[in-house]
């Protein structure tokens, strides 16, 4: 942990962390649910301190930390292996490609990072309950985290989420509050109630450290990749809050003159949820009206993060695209017929971004080094390929039924 | 690496690497499929080299590996993490508990580990393709790593198997062929095939170096309790391979001078597969007639070493037990809502052991030092739990609605 303060993201104001909680009490006087986020609130350190402190023979990562260890849950979470897939890299034209496995945290997404972080900050605060509305990732996150540092998660889901997504969080032990109507209704309801009846609300980007935590998963892929930036980091982009967080461990890291440039990053959503994008290509936001991609984690109307993801696009020379749930599912398959990483739709949606960058005429040039974050788990959804995939007729027990 | 030799855990015979492949040409002669294996190999390293060369600052774990780093697939397998649960210690009345959940491995269990060493040495052999019967873990991690690895993987399924559970397997490229009759024709036509067409048969104990292999969690659990050994690990048996290979690391380190004593292994068994427990107690070996427990991973009639588990427990000084499917899934949500660790039915039978044992006359002593070892991700099967949880009624989107 290293001294820091908030920062509005919007107006520049400081605060310290004791003073702010979600947003910046001016420029977050015009949030309303159903709008993305204004006034989001960055954690800003000491980065003279962390640049003279660490060192690479021994990363000490708690320094880019916002909260103390003290404080920190029990249940390791990050620290997900990096696969280098050269033959992968070979057909695409590349120099060095990575996979960054984070299906391969404890829930099984990369949201265990931002829940943990929270999780920490309730701890110190001696605020025992946390409180978020989702019926996926996050959520199973939330619960889970909770469950391993002894505090109660309270979580409100739309009465139409399918119990089969619910399981892995009502076994977390999490209190699961079904609500009449749409997510959007389900959210506001988290909100009043940590207005009005108390609680840690985590809901995404709307608390500041969610992107704090999903820093982390940026921080390691600099250290998997030999302490060296990667040309380009390829994530799939629902709400906005993952590339935020990505974009945070690069500035990060330059502003404590560790590095001396930012990945490019390259944002790529579903073709019917692709409000980030054209934001990013027009400069105008607009909701997407009805997302129905089969990667539900980067399903959304409207991106809570939507002005931080642009930002991170925009600042880092990065871009984003848009791919169709033909080209996710068959990017599923692919990455993990060529690589043995299994990652859900949305995790999968990377890959299938950087297959369409590289046959067009924004392709990465030869020699580029490139990471793809694999933010969720394939087990999470086997419902999603299994339309997909034919198994043939069975044969009889004897080696001659079977053809050479 | 470091150079070893096969030795016959039944007569004793060493044979050089390149001399046998799978077991004992004496010993194994008397095997057929449907009983344990006889005449299992072992590796036997140089372990004065190992106890030389190993430091615990710099942790060179290869020392203990029997195929070279050239060879291993690109697939970072293994490594997983070890939550210390300090409250759950208290509940049991233990010094020290933790969970090692391997469940976080790329494809979702531990058996990672074993087809990760077998593809490194089909590599060295310049063999191409691996065989495997199997509907489960095992067939999945072998379809992964060659994916990884570049490598053909042909796996054997009964006809009956949910196309659900193939899923996995399919995506990573395997060739998945449908055997008409049971587990035991398809396990049966595996061996035909590499015996009259080729390739290497991963199936487990079988091929030696699938011990090896599993070797690795136990390894990582001593480095991981601070290169100490802990008074007991709880391992889930179904075959008794895991708890094979967990025992085989602590006999490595042993014979290198590195630990003086062994860690009891507790082998929790579903009380309708039961043969391992049975045989431990008895010392007569006599199939599970009817396995019908839905911790599947651990569902086995005739487990395969069964001799080789029985000399772990003995050797190690530990005990067997077994718990009801009632018992094994209410320590699925037990574990999950105090640990954050949510494992399948077969990895919560470890803990559902530990728990059953510390209400009895066999309790480990206060301030033990125990280990469970979760054995595969809990999102292999959400259709267990599903049927247990039960979700509240959907209230109306406003706080008055909800009751404080
Ligand atoms: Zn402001
Ligand atoms: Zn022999």
């Amino acid at each position: 942990m290293t001294p820091f303060s908030y920062r509005c993201t919007d107006c520049g104001r400081t605060y310290s962390r004791d003073e702010v909680r979600y947003l910046c009490p001016e420029c977050g006087k015009s949030y309303r649910p159903g709008i993305p986020l204004t006034g989001v609130l960055e954690a800003v350190f000491d980065y003279d301190a962390i640049g003279a402190a660490f060192d690479q023979a021994r990363p000490d990562w708690n320094l880019f930390c916002p909260v103390e260890t003290a404080f920190h849950p029990p249940l390791p979470v990050g620290n997900t292996p990096m696969a280098r897939v050269d033959r992968l890299a070979a057909e695409l034209g590349l120099g060095e490609l990575w996979v960054k496995n984070d299906g391969l945290n404890p829930s099984g997404s990369l949201k265990d990072r931002a829940s943990f972080l929270v999780a920490a900050e309730a701890r110190r605060l001696g605020i025992d309950l946390i409180v978020a509305a989702s019926t996926g990732n996050a959520a199973s996150a939330l619960a889970a985290v909770c469950a391993s540092a002894g505090l109660k998660a309270l979580i409100f889901v739309p009465e139409k989420a399918p119990k089969a997504k619910l399981v892995q969080m009502v076994l977390y032990g999490a209190t699961v509050v079904p609500v009449k109507g749409t997510y959007d209704d389900a959210f506001r309801l988290s909100l009043e109630y940590t207005e009005k009846r108390g609680g840690l609300n985590r809901n995404t980007a709307y608390h500041p450290l969610t992107i704090e935590g999903k820093k982390t998963a940026g921080l390691e892929i600099w250290a998997q990749a030999g302490f060296r930036v990667p040309d380009a980091i390829f994530v799939s982009v629902g709400d906005g809050v993952i590339i935020g967080g990505v974009h945070k461990a690069f500035v990060d890291l330059r502003r404590a003159g560790l590095i001396d440039r930012l990945p490019r990053l390259i944002g790529v959503q579903a073709e019917s949820s692709d409000a980030i994008h054209r934001y990013v290509e027009t400069g105008v936001y607009a909701d997407a009206a009805n997302p129905t991609t089969r990667a539900d984690s980067i399903s959304v109307t409207c991106p809570s993060n939507a002005h931080g993801a642009r930002r991170a696009v925009q600042e880092s020379g990065g871009l984003t695209l848009t791919v169709t749930d033909d080209e996710i599912l068959s990017a599923q398959a692919a990455l993990a017929a060529r690589t043995g990483i299994f990652t859900e739709p949305a995790g999968a949606t990377a890959y299938a971004g950087l297959v369409k960058l590289q046959a067009g005429a924004k392709a990465l040039p030869s020699g580029a080094r490139a990471v793809i974050l694999a933010t969720g788990n394939g087990l999470k959804d086997v419902e999603a390929p299994l339309s997909r995939i034919s198994i043939p007729p069975a044969i009889e027990p004897r080696l001659e039924s079977l053809p050479r």
